[in-house]
């Protein structure tokens, strides 16, 4: 049903996200497959890949967040593109710096490409979000494209802000829920917020108004981070594509973890090993079941969604643009509260 | 001489520059000492850096175009602070990329800090050059703001086009000399191009007058960089503070190499050899001076010098401030023609 909804949206951002790679010049050969690549177009060779990967959410959002706060969702395409460029260029540089290999089930580009040839794919990346960005000036108000610039600008460095925390956490012995919330705040929901902020904004030309959509943006994202990291220890990995209990094994410090990280001297040790495998795997979600953390992190998860709803709830959006982000909201969290 | 008159201009840019890196927020500890770092501020330490890295010459550039060709050359600090902050940004993703250990005698940022935080320290700079850039609406009219960022955002696109040639040239057996000015024109003079078109477009509002600054800086940064290729073969160690002939050793691709490639079968056999010591350098340098390279190079360099002068004289600039710019320009080369 969200693939219906959002068919129309995506049809156009499709459209304009590949204006915006054709400006890589022929004159560089090899270097436009990387971003094509990562874009989930074509496969390592250039030839188109049938399995599109990325679900589009960030532009979704904010296409649908435009048309309920007023105006023609179609100016907003060049932002949607924006934040779909700047997310995908931060997934090619999260991959070098966390040694991924894997990415929607394919190879990550530095895994085929190499990493200094990945750091400059994320750069054009990076600088075509910028690009997109800068073309909302063909059909817009000039205060209204700076002002989403610099929402833009905010959001990229808060994203560095969140990976910065990110990488250090790992190095960390303690890490509090309270910094672990500050680091997804700039990680994830950042982004998610922008999303939320410049499309009404670009609907409304109404700054408050706006200001609204980031609050429910901002709740939303780090609802939905939550949602991640219970999915990556509890989720089905008929449903996750993932590994059960992935989180675990990796020894991430994820929420339900730091949580219970916390409240249990012996998962400290159990984190402290040398060795960690299946079997340690088994005796940490067992410790984690024994403290009800799984439900503990549904009802924080559950506090950031309903904050959500409530800034949207503010926002006084009505009518049926207003119906098809509810039901977007809905559709990322799989079930109604 | 060049410092006397740098000096005001450098000043007021190092207020701004430290105005813009101030963003990174104190709720993330260890993040901003890397920026720091790379603009030669501090020390690993964060301790106060008595030698200052980097002579600021592309703002500078910036700065006197604006100056130049109209306008109080105040108003175009932000643009020649993001120009700054985009040339760092470069230079730390650079020399992960070439695995560089030092820049400006001290240890790189990857060196210290390792990749993953180096990648993300260079995205942060990245994104200030673009808070930098945003900041211009504050003193200026919205249509020369939207202007200057569409030029920009072309340039850090060519910066990822002439890096990714550049990558791709260490890879390849054969590179021509027209490749390599056209890796050159991404990699090193789009930016230089960049600056000069900027700032007269913040300066005189005329972008006609803007587009020959832009061709005068574009034939300058080309002439700059086989200047500098000549240098590394041919420099004094005393005054480039590298080593001699350092570009033979590393068998760098360079314009009098790759001239010398094309004309001598022995320098190919040479370069392709496994073992490239101090015998080989001497035997690559005899064969590039039986050729006459330096010759070659020189007359390059001056071909591309002179179409920046042209250039210049085009634009009907006059007065002290037309001096100064001269005088910057004299002083990069070292010598009058």
């Amino acid at each position: 049903m969200l693939a219906n909804l959002a068919q129309p949206y995506l049809a156009d951002l499709d459209i304009t996200l590949r204006q915006i790679v054709r400006l890589i010049p022929d004159s560089a050969p090899g270097f436009g497959v990387m971003l094509r690549y990562a874009l989930g177009w074509v496969d390592e060779h250039d030839q188109p890949y049938s399995q599109p990967s990325g679900k589009r959410i960030r532009p979704l959002l904010l296409l649908l967040c435009a048309e309920a706060s007023g105006q023609n969702w179609s100016k907003a395409l060049p932002a949607a593109a924006a934040v779909e460029l700047l997310h995908n260029f931060s997934l090619i540089h999260d991959d070098i710096q966390d040694d991924s290999p894997l990415r929607h089930r394919r190879p990550t580009v530095w895994k085929i490409w190499g990493r200094p040839n990945a750091i400059n794919a994320g750069d054009a990346l990076f600088t075509l979000a910028y690009t997109a960005l800068e073309s909302l000036a063909a059909d817009l108000p000039a205060d209204t494209v700076l002002h989403t610039w610099r929402i833009f600008n905010r959001t990229a460095l808060e994203l560095t802000r969140g990976q910065h925390l990110d990488m250090q956490f790992e190095r960390r012995s303690e890490v509090t829920v309270d910094e672990y919330i500050s680091m997804i705040r700039g990680k994830s929901a950042a982004l998610i917020s922008a999303c939320s902020e410049m499309g009404a904004l670009i609907g409304s030309h109404d700054p408050d108004l706006a200001k609204l959509y980031a609050d429910f943006g901002l709740n939303l994202g780090i609802a939905f981070q939550i949602r991640d990291d219970i999915l990556g220890i509890w989720g089905d990995p008929q449903i996750t594509g993932k590994s059960a209990a992935t989180d675990i094994l990796s020894r991430k410090k994820s929420l339900p973890v730091l949580h219970a990280l916390s409240l249990s001297e012996d998962l400290v040790q159990l984190y402290a090993q040398e060795l960690f495998a299946e079997r340690e795997v088994q005796t940490a979600i067992q410790i984690l079941d024994d403290l009800d953390i799984q439900e503990y992190a549904q009802q924080q998860e559950a506090h950031y969604y309903q904050q959500a709803l409530a800034a949207l709830e503010a926002t006084r959006t009505a009518g049926p643009a207003a119906e098809r982000l509810l039901a977007l909201v809905h559709g990322l969290f799989g079930r109604k509260y």
